[in-house]
């Protein structure tokens, strides 16, 4: 690949990008292209993309708006095929002949284009960050698409809080050629990606993005943070990417019936793409939640029953066997209250109870920190529990307590564990699970009458 | 004070209390009461609290249920006024009987009780912890009412890792006495206490509650978890402590009409317990959000107005003066989009004309990460901008990015300004400050109305 506008100068985009892919350990060739410098970040630099030694698969184009054009100019005769365009100067700030002018050369050519005025793209299973943000983004399922560049950058920061795990970070800026639509689509079959998280503004055509939505949504779940829900927001999102937000109430039911799960924060988008990437799908809707405290155990209740979640009482067999090992004073009829009195090895029990048994299609485990079991005890047991088991059910753990209950967490995510640091948390992301199996057998029984009909 | 069933061994409850109240620093003399122990912690121990050389304030119970009724008795008799007890075996676990000789005897004397079945009790401007639960409860102005004991500890916890400051957390367990509208009342007049987070699962008297929480509302603001909202919910708080939670739709409107403002989660309630504590109150609800990134802000405007908080357009002189340090493809319709060009020294400028502007009366500051302007060299900014006009509006902030973002909010923090990881929960927040206003300003109406009627 190659970096148009790689520079020296460390606070230069075109450097920071350099050094990124340099760093994050790129496996193929990366070749800096500027006609002022001979050697960049120890690399041999170049004058124009028509001197590379080969023709690069794709260039990351870092140079002043006004330049842009010629780099296309240069892409094109080099037989480059796609182009990612860092630089901003166009539409967003009123440039639209720059824009149509870069698009002009690009469709004479045959260059496809992700930009301009986007962050650059992370594509973790070639160890690619070719970004200006932070550099040691962590391996992982989840593809994130972007239509705000600034809001990329600011997330992958994110995820190496949450200790998540990203294949693909993406942002669509301008979206001359390639948008938001065309990467999901690219998403579906991309065997490194297991759940797709969009922020969008706006749709340029919402016919589309409903069409290959519905399509990807039945092999993978979609999560949308869709920006501009109301007028005042809509308002917003017009003067930032001049996006038409449209009515969301018009979005919120075309996204429910293509299978697509909304999110309305950005905690809540990731909360839900960490417990989708490291566990199986629930096989129906059946949640059963193990607590050692009632008020987390019923927070989490209220939590799934506001979500549209049932919590229904298990089968009495079931709940003879929790009875087996827990004081005759602990309620076992959903939540499975282990009570103040737990030990660690009571959740483990538990859940290796709940995992067994066929009633039970999904667990949320609640710990409220006691002085009987500790929380880093607790999240062990926890784990070996789920590990002994397969993982055949998916777990989502909410740890609720002082600063030993953050080691515990991490001591989970570590382990690919989805843990939170409050029990409604940890009930909201399981019923993005819960929801997104039911949202796409509805999804494929509405696809198969149409097809029969 | 006295601590009876205060142990040698550092494993028991009754310890690990007389442990936390000796090294968190409590101003009093403190007895330990234990009929086989000479000395506990380098403490006389006495037999029994008849026994003691003084008459203590109040004495901490942490021995075995059937034990405790003699307590109380010895209490009586001794003349001491109040009780907090922590055991557990009550009502709870079908012990209705010893709760019932429990209260009778505390009645004859006129001894007052907490419990049984909490945690304990913190009240920090005595420097009393006096709990089971983490020792460093850092001081502040939230006062904490929990129905639940084990919530009340883990939330002591969870205040620690946010860095908030507590003037009091009360668990008030089975309620046999003072309950927790009788805490509510208290905490009114209470100096140290500027806002009462309370957990709820039922109430027992919903009426006497609307009465003080109305009272209370005008004073200072009562933020509400109130648990079991939905059928589930309600029917495993029936089986945690026996609370009738009732009709959440009907609480709801009760709350509105007290002036109470209802939070959902745990989360929710600390974002904007900390908000409170932190800021001066708005005068007005004209939300003024400050952004460096367009998402970020679309994002925060959504959050409010889906909170029913309007967000309008500043008069053209104050945008004009943040035009005048602008670019000019920076849009000042709020939200003041600074751009992804902004530097700390933006940030600073737009918050200083904020605070100056009458227009304005709450701000939301919105930070995306970006290498122009780095996390910590922006919360500084803020934090002068804050300081040097005197805190004169009450301001939250939002800080979306990597691991920098978490030492800026951490700074903030420690100089008291209310910090979130996301421009949601910084939104969110102030909502509830907004919306406080708003109520008080309704309930003193409606209650002027009726004084004049």
């Amino acid at each position: 690949m190659a970096v148009v506008g790689a520079s020296r100068n460390p606070r230069k985009v075109g450097h920071i990008i350099l050094r990124n892919i340099l760093e994050y350990g790129f496996r193929g060739r990366v070749y800096p292209v500027n006609p002022h410098a001979s050697t960049i970040l120890g690399l041999r630099a170049y004058p124009s993309l028509t001197s590379l030694p080969e023709t690069v698969d794709v260039a990351v184009v870092a140079v002043p708006a006004e330049k842009v054009p010629r780099v296309v100019q240069d892409a094109g005769e080099a037989g480059i095929p796609f182009l990612v365009i860092v630089s901003s100067g166009f539409r967003e700030v009123g440039r639209h002949d720059l824009e149509e002018e870069v698009l002009r050369i690009a469709r004479k050519y045959g260059v496809r284009i992700i930009g301009p005025n986007v962050a650059g793209i992370v594509y973790t299973p070639a160890r690619l960050n070719a970004t200006f943000g932070p550099r040691d983004v962590i391996p992982g399922s989840i593809a994130f698409i972007s239509q705000s560049g600034a809001f990329a950058i600011a997330l992958m920061g994110a995820t190496i809080n949450e200790g998540m795990g990203v294949s693909a970070i993406v942002s669509v800026g301008n979206k001359v050629d390639i948008d938001d639509v065309d990467l999901l689509e690219y998403f579906e079959t991309d065997s490194n990606t297991s759940v797709v998280l969009m922020y969008v503004e706006g749709l340029r055509d919402g016919r589309r993005f409903l069409r290959v939505a519905s399509k990807v949504s039945l092999r993978k779940p979609v999560i949308i943070i869709k920006a501009g829900r109301t007028e005042a927001g809509a308002k917003a999102a017009a003067s930032h990417t001049g996006s038409l937000a449209g009515s969301f109430d018009v979005y919120r039911a075309a996204f429910r019936q293509s299978g697509v799960l909304l999110a309305t924060s950005m905690e809540e988008a990731f909360d839900a793409a960490k417990a989708f990437a490291w566990n199986p799908l629930p096989r129906g809707d059946r949640v059963l939640v193990i607590t050692n405290g009632g008020g987390a155990g019923i927070q989490a209740v209220d939590t799934l029953v506001e979500r549209r979640i049932r919590v229904e009482e298990p089968p009495t067999e079931l709940q003879d066997r929790m009875k087996s090992f827990l004081p005759n004073f602990a309620s076992t009829r959903n939540p499975i209250d282990l009570t103040g009195m737990a030990h660690a090895d009571w959740f483990y029990r538990a859940i290796k109870e709940a995992m067994r048994h066929p009633w039970v299609d999904a667990i949320v485990v609640l710990y409220t920190q006691t002085g009987l079991s500790g929380p880093v005890e607790t999240a062990k047991a926890i784990l070996d529990a789920i590990r002994e088991e397969g993982h055949a059910k998916p777990v989502t753990v909410g740890l609720l307590g002082g600063p030993e209950c953050i080691r515990a967490a991490r001591l989970l995510t570590k382990e690919r564990v989805a843990a939170y640091p409050t029990p409604e948390r940890a009930a909201n992301a399981m019923s993005f699970l819960v929801e997104y199996v039911r949202l796409r057998d509805y999804v494929k029984e509405r696809l198969s009458e149409l097809q029969y009909a």
